[in-house]
């Protein structure tokens, strides 16, 4: 295994793993043309959505190296507990059923319980929408709020990422696995995760710009939120949360105005 | 409201609501047949399945209170965070959707958001099951596990909670609810719970009978583990953290040994 940001080393590369912010997937794959060896397997541990075109990574990675057999890898990995050698699981998903059992043979440990799912489209989906309902989690435990609140975003924010993910194609029991539910919950719980910590100082004053300028690293679900919403809009599908988190997130809402909304909906049945 | 011990009360009561150890319902009842108003709509926030019967808690009413109107209410409501009024969501179940209609009124607030749901088996089985998936959260973090690990337990535990569920009439979806995995959620990452207590003492080397001892409040999930085993039995479902939890609880196995298992299945898709 080596990892380095020399796309030079493809050339001999058995397996390529891609971890780059989602925006900038595309203008690596693009430099990288020249070095990637045609046939090689691509996973894919990157989560968003594009912008510019509202694409999931895998679809990014076949447009820009001509259908590259992806395997998507996602779950509720936090990279020190994994390196602590705690029980992890993980889902890896392809319509490239071999290649597929392939890359689960490859990265399953004592530890690292690897399981396979086919819905490439729900995997990936879950592991980028996830980051936003994590910034909602953020600015809820900003607010002071508790365990409870938590709670009720993330079972309802996972009920509005599967019907995004089931109008695009998605199987709706992949949000309720490991790549999905699993990624979630770890996402919203642990302190550590950066999209939780970008809801956290908005709740308490700070601006999105003043935030994002302080972090070293990139909290996905900002630009995730943007293209959920877009895609949202597209397919008619309704997302109280992730609407109410791009307004606080690019139109300056109040925290504390968003959550009053979403409690006052209209009286609901599950 | 009136909160009491008193079952002579129910005489000139609107609505009953029960809350009392699952294991003790049936006498509870039994005693206060005399004072139930035939007809009364009966609230019940009792989670667990009786261990000699396998009856759900809303089937121990109909049983001894004769087709009692009954509405099961169910969540991730921590008593204390519902009393500070920070934002919190519940589920109340009936087949009786008039009735369910009136309790989602009677109890909704601008903080208490109520979603009503007619999948009663469901709503049920959900807040019982749960109960033993913190119990292995808790060994997971006496054993010095982290997040992954919990997220792992959460998602694949939902998982063998719907299995079960489904086989005894639920609907799959309740189990990604508000009352199935927002309560799971809240339940196994709230170091209050005290189901997690009591996995949490056990891998730290406690004895089942010494952690009860200790305890004023009842754990359900130890019962409930019970009951679940033996469901599982008769109706074929496989549920391997419920067999793991309950080998820990009630054959002495050793908790690290446990999770060793569950990570070493044969390997999996989801």
């Amino acid at each position: 295994v080596r990892i380095t940001a020399d796309l030079a080393c493809m050339v001999s590369a058995d397996i390529v793993v891609l971890a780059v912010p989602s925006q900038y997937l595309r203008g690596v794959l693009r430099k990288g043309l020249g070095f990637y060896r045609k046939g090689c397997p691509v996973v894919s541990v990157v989560k968003g959505i594009e912008n510019k075109t509202l694409r999931r990574m895998s679809e990014v990675v076949c447009e820009e190296w001509g259908r590259a057999p992806v395997v998507v890898l996602s779950g509720p990995t936090i990279a020190q507990e994994v390196a602590r050698g705690i029980p992890t699981t993980v889902a890896v998903a392809s319509r490239n059923k071999p290649l597929l059992l392939k890359v689960q043979d490859l990265f399953m440990t004592k530890t690292l319980r690897v399981y396979t799912n086919q819905d490439i489209v729900g995997v990936e989906l879950a592991g980028s929408l996830k980051n936003i309902i994590a910034i909602a989690c953020g600015i809820s435990d900003g607010l002071g709020f508790g365990t409870n609140t938590k709670a009720a975003i993330v079972s309802r924010g996972l009920a509005e990422m599967a019907r995004l993910g089931v109008s695009l194609g998605a199987k709706k029991e992949t949000f309720s696995g490991v790549a999905g539910l699993g990624d979630l919950v770890t996402t919203c719980f642990n302190p550590l995760s950066r999209n939780h910590y970008v809801g956290a100082q908005i709740a308490r004053g700070a601006s999105l710009a003043s935030v994002l300028k302080k972090m070293k690293m990139v909290a996905e679900g900002v630009a995730t939120a943007k293209s959920a919403q877009m895609l949202a809009r597209k397919r008619g599908v309704e997302m109280p949360i992730v609407s109410e988190i791009a307004r606080v997130l690019f139109n300056k809402k109040s925290p504390k105005l968003a959550v009053q909304h979403l409690m006052s909906r209209e009286k609901k049945s599950e």
